[in-house]
Order: structure tokens, then sequence, then C-alpha cells
């Protein structure tokens, strides 16, 4: 439980507005004991801290300028809303935070009127706001709309398209621009070289020295149209705070020094007067006023348990996770195959291929948070002749559906997608469950699918894929990489599972047949079944597109009980195919159980509470074959 | 057959590069045969035409100014490739323009070695040019590649990403912006303001007018600050050609007349010089040099084949198509219902949406190539009371999966999606079929999805998902509207199937339980089978998600064929799920037939053609059932 009493002003924070009886003088304190609050709790939960320390002061301004909930604070991606949740009467939420039945790490409808819209997903918070606008207009109502979305969110081409409806807006709609020059890895791309520019304000300086030297050589009249030329050629190389986004019919405003609560509120006050789209750009330092979070920010962007004095993480990892095993045969990859080359949306760091960057900068590219782009600037390299290995989390490359299957499918281009963080992730929750990846992906003609079931098997399919020469997907979960079975390596090949156990008893035997993560799992439920004294034959799967359709029927002929088990939404995903197939070929099964998630989001939580809970463990795939048996 | 003989220099075109052996003299000689063979040719298979019209010359330039199929051209959308079809030796492929088995209405790798990158979707072009160019200096080449990229796609955030991502590019790549002004429906948004304010050039005249009028009082030294203060106040309410390109690291030359071959080829020539990404602004008319295209450029953007003299479509329609019955019905609805606002991603016309537009303007918003703002924004505007009817292209809303999952069906908001051109779309081709989203929509959690049977279904089921509050999408294909089946018009209620016909026979019955558009397919199958003396049941499914689970079990307890009928790929459709029902339940079939799109692309063609090659046809459903009740 948190102690509150240890602070002077925090536990005056009972409720949205509270902020505003706060006496102006003591908003320092409110905004370093938030701090304080946060770092202690984040070190006991886990959870986003350097975005969250970075926001104090600009939450602040924003909850003493506005009046919620009938004025609207969107957070584009979420994770940084949590001086809001305090500031919104959350605070002992925090003592829970992002466990299972606890307070959402992300803006939750469900958890605050003051949370007008849930977020995760990068780049949302432009459209929707814009959207609220427009309802406001329609409805004839007056509040206050703010979106703040981070420099990091600006790569994606969603806000753009965002801004370039705003254009002709004729009603108040402010952007903060959270510019902390860095989303999860180091920013990239024009637009954050353009913030850059107008935060270092060198080339504003440059444009002075411009326009003076040319005013300075003349004479009224004489040579004007050079002197126009000459000016003009001078501004097209530099920048002019704001022009980009004047030129597109916003209004620019700053940059403002987004830890002063009254410069924020100054800007706020001078934004809310303009009957447009206007942007507060906003600077701040991500991790500010916590020592090991600004000096190490894409470690503490969202944290394990830690030591507060040193920072260094209280659980130790031993043993390596999948993002491990892939940077590590990535690298080794890349060394025996110069057409290999790595591409990642903002993600190097998540995705582990920060160890193939430093060793192969010229072959590694960090596109931003653009998953669209990243997957058709890989089918142009495709073209080109070089094999890309795409890394993007599950959740996050559903936002390139179509190119994958418009660019890269329908071309049968050699792109090869590492899609990490498959499956459920735990405590990021419903927006960052990595749960549909097989069904979309399945759906899409062309594409080779895969899941290995422990760490060798994904270098194995790593290599294999790369061989391929056409579009290949391999998803893995978060977390610890499977270490056992390492005696099954069978050699990989398109459409054939791996039979590890086999064991036909079609009175009463049972056949597992697991996909990736599910394996394990499977060996588990095999255990518990043979003590029993069931036969139980396991099925790797390998495959889910094109699956092994042979070696599983043949299974399915001979055992009783046949199972199907995979980490992924029910509707679409690999059951539901192989039960197709069976009907195809009018193999009659006795009984064939479905393991998979149900048709549902699934909240945040341990990993082995939520499997548990929507019926993907262990006890209770064995409880489920049982009762079929008796 | 075209007839080449009444050209002088077109016949003289018969490969790639050829046009540089035509006398300069004689470019717009052949300028002018190209448009009239294009005029005439697509007045007879129908396509493309206002777009084409407009790059005759901007891609004769490219083709002179390049050497093919070395350097590489990557046209955005790629319906504009007629010219640079007839140019690379497909002329003769007109005849047989988008007819199964004839030449594609769009780039295709398999076609030529100078197609080098297949488009159909907007605002992929920058991206894979970015890649191929990436690629180029990976491998130490030389060669040009150049974007051709409309101003309607540069409205799509991928393109934006693209452009993000080439700031530091330190090579050449070459951008050409083919700005007409006109996406399909009229262009939208702050790009294109921005590239109209540089095309009319009065804010250029501005600028100079600002700044001589600054200079004009400035006396040396005097007052400087003052007078910078005011130049740059002055210049962030103008524009400076291609300065918002130039902030973006981007060179910009122009604007170039588009249709002056010599402009063009000089600019390219100039480009080239650039060791960085650089744009060409190309200003066109679309539809230019045939009036009909010029005064209605949305009638001619997808042609139907046409009489010459006059414009007019040869074939006149004389029944509604589902379009048209999505046009009165909102209109309708928009009447009673003052929170319905419409959205559209650039396809008023297509959608249906110009009537709403024109009764309802301040209720309609065309957000541009835009899918996923257009999702999002919705969003937003459900969250601020309203409830948006998001019409958009089965095909395209791919590209907003991650968005109507994540942004709209995780908050469960009432947003309603018309998915036009839903199945089967013929001539367009692979890039344009409609035949995922049963399966990716399946996927979503909470999303509840239908079909009509015939244009009165379509009618009522637009009125019930107003009325129901949630996520929904409604699927509805290409072309004219079913108006048989008049009689049966039950309410609708979610998750709850239609029965048509009631015939049970467990000995030897047939129920077909169809989706949409396959019910008329699923009347004609069972008129052939009722002939033959069989007892056919026939079930509109109505609702895929939530599926009518009872019913659908009742009929397959009591036939003996039960048939699933959808427009749709298998994996992940309608019929998986309905078999993993059934299984879920112990429901035993004696045979269950899963009539759906095999897992493959579907070519350009006739739509019955494709539908018998694809096997979803009445004769190849009528065949599989007696074949396996033989």
């Amino acid at each position: 439980m948190a102690d509150f009493e240890k602070y002077r002003i925090l536990p005056f924070i009972k409720k949205e507005n509270d902020i505003k009886n706060i006496d102006k003088a003591d908003w320092p304190v409110l905004a370093s004991e938030i701090r304080d609050f946060l770092v202690r709790s984040i070190s006991e939960t886990g959870g986003h801290l350097g975005s969250n320390l970075g926001v104090v002061e600009l939450t602040m301004a924003l909850h003493l300028s506005l009046d919620l909930p009938s004025d609207k604070i969107i957070f584009d991606v979420g994770h940084q809303s949590y001086t809001h949740k305090i500031l919104t009467g959350r605070k002992e939420g925090f003592d829970n935070l992002r466990r299972y039945g606890g307070m959402s790490g992300f803006p939750k409808r469900a958890e605050s009127p003051c949370d007008c819209f849930n977020t995760g997903h990068s780049s949302t918070s432009l459209s929707a706001a814009l959207g609220m606008v427009k309802a406001r207009e329609l409805a004839g109502e007056k509040n206050t709309i703010v979106a703040v979305i981070g420099d990091g969110s600006l790569t994606g081409g969603m806000a753009y398209e965002a801004l370039d409806n705003m254009s002709k807006l004729e009603s108040n709609l402010i952007i903060i621009v959270n510019d902390n020059d860095m989303s999860i890895s180091e920013n990239v791309g024009g637009m954050s070289q353009y913030l850059n520019d107008i935060r270092t304000k060198e080339s504003y300086l440059d444009l002075k020295d411009s326009i003076y030297l040319s005013l300075a050589k003349t004479k009224s009249g004489e040579g004007l149209a050079e002197k126009i030329r000459a000016i003009k050629s001078g501004i097209k190389q530099l920048v002019i705070p704001g022009m980009y986004f004047e030129n597109m019919g916003i209004t620019y405003l700053g940059p403002v020094n987004g830890h002063d609560i009254n410069a924020m509120m100054q800007a706020i006050k001078e934004a809310k007067r303009v009957k447009k789209a206007v942007i507060i750009h906003a600077v701040t330092k991500k991790g500010k006023g916590y020592g090991p979070a600004e000096n190490h920010p894409a470690r503490f962007h969202g944290a394990e348990p830690f030591e507060i004095e040193t920072g260094i993480p209280k659980n130790i990892r031993t043993k390596a996770n999948y993002t491990d095993v892939f940077s590590t045969v990535m690298c080794k990859i890349a060394e025996d195959n110069k057409s290999v080359v790595g591409i990642t949306a903002a993600m190097a760091e998540g995705t582990g291929f920060k160890r193939f960057r430093n060793k192969y900068p010229d072959r590694f590219f960090d596109v931003g948070i653009a998953e669209e782009h990243a997957v058709t600037f890989a089918a142009g390299m495709a073209v080109g002749g070089f094999i890309p290995v795409v890394a993007i989390y599950s959740s996050f490359i559903q936002r390139a559906y179509d190119q994958i299957l418009h660019d890269v499918c329908l071309q049968q281009l050699p792109v090869v997608f590492a899609i990490d963080r498959a499956g459920i992730v735990g405590s990021d929750g419903e927006t960052h469950q990595g749960i549909f990846d097989l069904s979309f992906l399945s759906s899409i003609p062309g594409m080779t699918l895969m899941a290995p079931k422990n760490k060798w098997e994904l270098a194995d399919m790593l290599k294999y894929a790369i061989r391929l020469k056409k579009p290949v997907a391999i998803r893995y979960p978060r977390g610890t990489a499977y270490d056992g079975l390492q005696d099954y390596r069978a050699r990989i090949e398109t459409g054939r599972a791996e039979i590890i156990y086999d064991e036909p008893d079609k009175k009463k035997g049972v056949c597992l047949v697991a996909v990736g993560s599910m394996v394990k799992t499977a060996e588990a439920v095999r255990d518990m079944l043979k003590e029993k004294g069931i036969k139980v034959s396991l099925i790797n799967a390998r495959f889910v597109k094109p699956f092994d359709k042979e070696t599983i029927s043949e299974a399915a002929k001979n055992t009783k009980v046949l199972v199907t088990m995979e980490e992924n939404v029910i509707t679409g995903g690999f059951g539901e195919q192989v039960l197709e197939e069976l009907n195809d070929r009018g193999i009659t099964h006795e009984h064939f159980i479905n393991i998979s998630i149900p048709d549902r989001f699934v909240e945040h939580g341990n990993c082995d509470i939520l499997k548990k809970v929507v019926g993907i463990d262990a006890d209770t795939v064995f409880k489920k074959i049982t009762d079929v048996l008796k």
C-alpha cells in the first residue's frame, strides 16, 4: 500500500479539479511529490516510467487550465497518462497497476469519465480529437478538446492524415506535441529533425542572419529581384518555427518549456483563443527528475520492478527470452548472408535488433512508428534483391495487414516477418495482446506462417525463412524462451509438422496438436494424462499455413480425441482450419477439441492468470480432455 | 482488334525505349495518337480513362529520360499506367484490357520486366521506391528510381511515413507529384490546398510583395529586428513553393507543366543530379484532350464502355445496384435521425454518398484517401454522441483493420461500416477483390457483421445498424442489387438467420446456408436440386458474426447435406466458423460442404467467369452437392 502521509500536497488530490485548490506556490511541491510517488510505485509494480516523469508539469498545466470531464484530453499511445490518473482521483490504483483486476496502464473509458478515449497503439489521438471536435460543432457545444501526442507518434502516417484533415477547421482543437526527441528507440525522420531544428533554434538564428545579410546589401529598388531570389533560396534552406504546420493551415505556438507550468498554462490560454487547429510545441525531458530514467530512456520506457537507488531491475533475468534468441541468430545470419537486412518500426531494442544495428548499421532501418511503411519499404528492398527481416510486435503489425497482403504476398516477395509478443503479453493489456495474428495472417494467400516450440526452433525457423525466398511470418511470444525438448530438432520443411510423441490409440488415445508456445503447455497436459494411463501423441504443428494436412489427418484417424492448441483467438485460427480440412477429407473424428482464446478481448494482468482466465492453461486443457474421455 | 494503321507514329512503338527513336518534332503527334488510341480502346473495353489521359506527356518524358527496365518507374495506385504499357510494347493488350486472361489495368511484374512493382491500393509508391533506393545503395548500383504519385495519394498516411523517412537520404530518388487537383472525388485537406496555393502562384506573388514592402521601408540597420519580425510573420501566412517539402529535407522542383514534354524532361534531368529525394511538382489535367473526360472527371475515373462522341455509357443501367440503395436509404435515415453522419475516404461518388453530401453537407466528411483516419475519426465522433456511417470499399478497408479493432470495437463505439464492393469485383482484379472482409472482421471481438440477400434487406440492415449502437459492418457486393425474394422481409434481429424454405429431410435433404450475395446463387442451386426431386431448405444467414447457432445447428441435425455459401476466402470465413460451432455442440452431420473462395488471389475478369473459376457459381455448387448425394 502506498504511503501518502509522507506527502504534503498529494493527499489533497482526491478527484478531478482538486488541483485547482492547490496554492500556486505549492505546484512545484506537487510536481515533485508526483514524481516521487511514480518512482516508488513503479519500482514496485513495474510500468511506464520515463514517459510519465516527462509529462508531470504538462499534465498539471492541462488540469489547471481545463474543466474535466466536460473538457477532453486524449493521450496518444496512453502510457503517459499516470499523472492524469493521479489528478483524477486514481492514485490508490497504483498499488495494483497493470495487475489482473487492477488499474490499467492506459486510459480507459470504463475506468473514469475523465478518460474520454482508450489508447494503446500510436498516432490515433489526432483523428479521435478531430472527430470529437466535429461532434462538438454539430452539437453546438463549447468544451475544449486537447490531444497530447509525442514527437515519436508524429512519425505514424495516420497522425498526418488527421493533420491534413484539420487544415480548414474553423473551431478550436489543441494539439500538444510533447517533444522529448525520443519515441521508444531514438527518433528518426524528417519530422523529428524538423522539431529538433526548431528546438535548438539554430536555424532560426540562421534565418535572421540570412535576411540581415540580404538587407544590408540592398539599396532600395536596386537588383531587387536578385535579392528576393537570394532570400528565397536562403529561406528554403532554413526552418521558420512552425512553418511546416502553418503551411498545413495549423497554428503553431512554441517551443514552450514543458516543465514550466506557468508557461504551459499561458500557451494553453493562448491556444484556446484560436478558432482552428493549434499546436503547442512543448519541449520535455523523458525520465525527468529520476537520474536512471533520464540516462537510460529505453530501459525505463516499460520497466520491470527496480531498485530505486540504482535503477537496476529487482529480478535479473537468467534465462534467454525469444527476443534474445532472435537478436543472436539475426547477427549470425547477417554475417553469412549479405543480402539480409533488418527493418523495425521504432522498436530496435524491444525486438532485439539492437545488436544487429550496431554490427550492421548500413543494413538496418528503423523507420519510426510507421508499420505500414516498414512493410512496403521491405517489399521495395526485396524487389531490389535483398531479404528484409521485418521485426514488429504482433499487435502493432495489425496496422500493416493491407501492406502484407497487397505489397508483399500478392507479389510473393521474400520478406520475413519476425512477430514478437505474439499471444498473451500480460500487463499492457487488451490493446497489446498479440492474439489475432494467426487469424489475419492465415487469411492471406501465399503467406507461410510458422511458430517455434522452443528457442532452438526459433533459430532454425529464422534460418529456414531466409532461405525460402517467399513471404514468411514467424510468431513467438513475450518472455522466457522454452528450453525443453531440445533433442527434437528435425529439419524444417514447409507444411511439415514434427511428431514428438507418437502413441496411436483409436479407442481411447489423445493427440495434441500444438502451435508454438502451446507445445510447452501440451507437454504438461500430456504428463498429466499419462499419469492417468492414457496414450498421448504430441504433434508440434510448426506451420499454421500451410499446415501439415497429412500428418494431422492421420493422427485424427488414429486417436479418439484430437486437440488443437493455440495462443490465438478461435475465429479464423489454426483449430478452425484443421477442422475444415478434416471435414473436407471426410475424416470422421470422435472428438475434436479446439483450445484457443474465446472471442473476446483479453484484459491486463499476469500472463499465467490470463491464460487460466481464457482457458488455455494446462489444467483447463486437461480437464476438457478428461471430461470428454469420461 | 485495334486498328493501328490509322496512326503514323504509334506503330513504331513496339518495345521499351523505341520512343527514343521518334523524332522530337513527332512527339506531339505521338501524344495525340496515344490519346486517340486510349479513348477508342477504353470506349470499347471500359477502364480508367481520365487519369491516363492526364499523364500521356508525363509518361513519355519519363520514357525519353530513362533507360527501362534497368531504371524503375513505380506508379502509385497504378491505374494511370496505360501509356507506360503502350510505350513498353503492350498496345495490343488493350483489346482484352481487364478481361479474364487479358491484360491487367494495373502494373504487374508478371506482365513485363518494365513493371517493377505491382500497385492497386493508394500511397504505396514512395515506400517501395525508398526500399529500392536503399537496395541500390547497398548493391552499389546506379539506376534511376522514380515514383509517380497523384496529389490524391499524398493524402494517404503511409506516403507521409515514406517522405518522413527520406529526409536524410543521400542518394537520388525522384518523386513526380502528378497534381491534377483531383483524386477520384474532389481532393481535400491541407496538402491539397498547399499544392493548389503553389500552383496558382498567388501566394508566391504575395511573398514577393511582402518582402518588397519590407525592404522598401528599410534603412540599413534601422529597426531591423522589427522588420525581421514583420517579414517572418508575413512569411508564416504565405506559401513558398516547396517549403513544406524542403522542411522535410526533400528538394522541390516546380511547378512544371506536366503536358510540356520538354519542360518535364528538363526537370527530370535536373532532378537526376540531386543526391537526395527530389520532388517534381507536375501540373496536369485529368481527362486532357477528351472533352467528356475533362468535364466529368469522376464519371471517367473508371469508365464502362461509352459512346466516343458523347461520352455516354453504351449500356445504361436500368436496375439499381447496392450503392444506389445505400444512397437512397442513407438520405432517408439521416432525415429521421440527426445523429447520423457520413464518412468516406475519397469515395463519395463510388460509395453512393454524393446525395447525402449534397443534402447534409455539414454532416458529411470526405477525409481523402485516409482509411485509417476515417475509422478513428468516426470513433471520435461516436464518443461525441453521433452515429457515423463509414462507407469504404472492402479491399480498401483492409488498411483500417487495426483501427476497427483498436479504436472502435475495443471501446464498443456505435460506428456503422458500410462495406461496398465486397466479394468478386471483376475487372480491377486481385488488388481490388473484396474477398477477405468476412475473415478479418470476424476475427475482431465485439463486431457485428451482416450481409443482405437483396436490396430491401440492405435497407433494413442499415436502419437496424443505426439503432444497434454498437460496432456493425454490413458488406454488400458491386453491381446490380438482387430484387428477388422481396416477400421475405422478417424483422432483423442480431444473430438471427432467416429461414426462407424449410424442407427438413434427414435422409436425403439439403440445407443451403447462404451469406448475402450467395442467397441468390443458392436460389438457383435450389431450383436445380428441386428438379431432381431433392428437398432443399434455404437459410439466409444474415449475420456472420454473431451467426445464428441455434437455427443452423437445428438445420444440420435435420438434413443430410449442410452447405454454407459465402463470397469470401475459405480461411477464417463463415463456413469454418459454422463447422467449429457444430463440432463444439457435438452435432454430427453426414456431409458438410463449404462453398467459398479457395486460398488464392483472384485475378481480373468478368465476375461471372471468375465465380466459375473459383467455384462459387450455381453449376459448381450443384455439382458438388449432387456428387455427395450419389
